[in-house]
């Protein structure tokens, strides 16, 4: 997806942000559209508050003058908007490539309505060509990853250079080749059984439209 | 239970202690007479190998002469013993009051063989008299708060002092009210399901011997 296709969807998300409305910001290269459209709107008058998934956006959204609000201080998320690494045909994601899938999965979950912005390329059939990212505890992480093998998939360390890498919670995480064979519910369920995996990257049942590109190049708002 | 009651079945525990074991050493005031005992154990030849649930647990077993092993560098922990607040017929468990919830969990689901110790007072009919601890990042806690109300548990956030109480994760605990009517397996699987929940105190399907006493204050052995 090239940079100008990025900006028509990022932009296009942006108009379903309302007046007075608390908004989730997801973290990524086409949400990053969305919120500097949002910075124009609020020089223009919209009044909104708004909540980073990660540090990266927190620093964005303040240059470009978005209020935000503690997640403590609020009653419940209007909306919210993220990219993703994968999305199939049941609006089921994977998230995560870049480490924040907690924070991500946190506030797409309090959302009323969660938006994926994404280009043509992220929609797929399966799931799982895309690594599963598990976030996990760093203690007693051998076993942890003894148990996921478990159930069918094969984890692998995320590296930062030679050292792991670590998540905004001080957590590590696992990238999950998935077969073919297993169902995403399963793999949800199986995996949040097993102590010291923290949250995986698959988004179920959370996704209430998809904002990408159609095959001439034109906006397309999916919904369920 | 008195001292010397919880020294009989802490004791009675160690005997289940083989030569070349890899064991999984709980924390609490019970087990810390099986760690003593297994100290005495390897003054006289045994050879174990440790793995500690928390740092308190460290320290004891370093000082009786325990030799420790490093998580990652053990292929399989071949028993562990622990306390727990609450025990059901069905070997059910709450543990979780000390806030080591989460490295106890790991470790006695690694185990080939998990032995409870604990006095008559724990065994209850129903779970739940002992509020549940469930460990939660801090971001996000109070929406996490809000996730564990809605499948009908009554939250409330351990204090220590003025400020939450932090585990050796550097997370939060909610220790939560459970209501009568709800299954524990499904109170597991729900609470697995919300993001901002690492883990909570229910071990279930772990369970392979209780170590307790019976009416007459003789040791009695409980398997399923």
């Amino acid at each position: 997806m090239n940079e100008n296709d990025k900006q028509i969807v990022g932009e296009k998300a942006a108009e379903f942000v309302k007046d007075g409305m608390v908004v989730g910001l997801g973290t990524g290269s086409t949400v990053l559209y969305t919120i500097k459209r949002l910075g124009q709107l609020v020089q223009e008058g919209l009044n909104i508050k708004g909540i980073p998934t990660s540090i990266q956006t927190e620093k964005l959204a303040k240059e470009v003058g978005i209020q935000l609000v503690n997640f403590s201080k609020i009653e419940q998320i209007d909306i919210a908007i993220d990219g993703a690494d994968e999305i199939n045909p049941n609006f089921e994601l994977i998230k995560g490539g870049g480490g924040a899938l907690l924070r991500e999965k946190i506030i797409a979950k309090a959302a009323k309505t969660f938006i994926v912005v994404a280009d043509p390329t992220k929609m797929v059939e399966r799931l799982g060509k895309f690594r599963l990212p598990v976030e996990v505890i760093p203690f007693g992480m051998e076993m942890t990853m003894k148990h996921i093998k478990a159930i069918g998939l094969s984890p692998e360390l995320r590296l930062n250079g030679a050292t792991p890498f670590i998540t905004d919670n001080g957590n590590y995480i696992f990238d999950c080749s998935i077969p073919n064979h297993i169902q995403t519910e399963i793999i949800e369920r199986e995996l949040n059984l097993i102590p010291g995996v923290v949250e995986n990257g698959l988004f179920v049942g959370m996704t209430d439209l998809v904002i990408t590109l159609d095959k001439n190049g034109d906006v397309e708002i999916l919904s369920k």
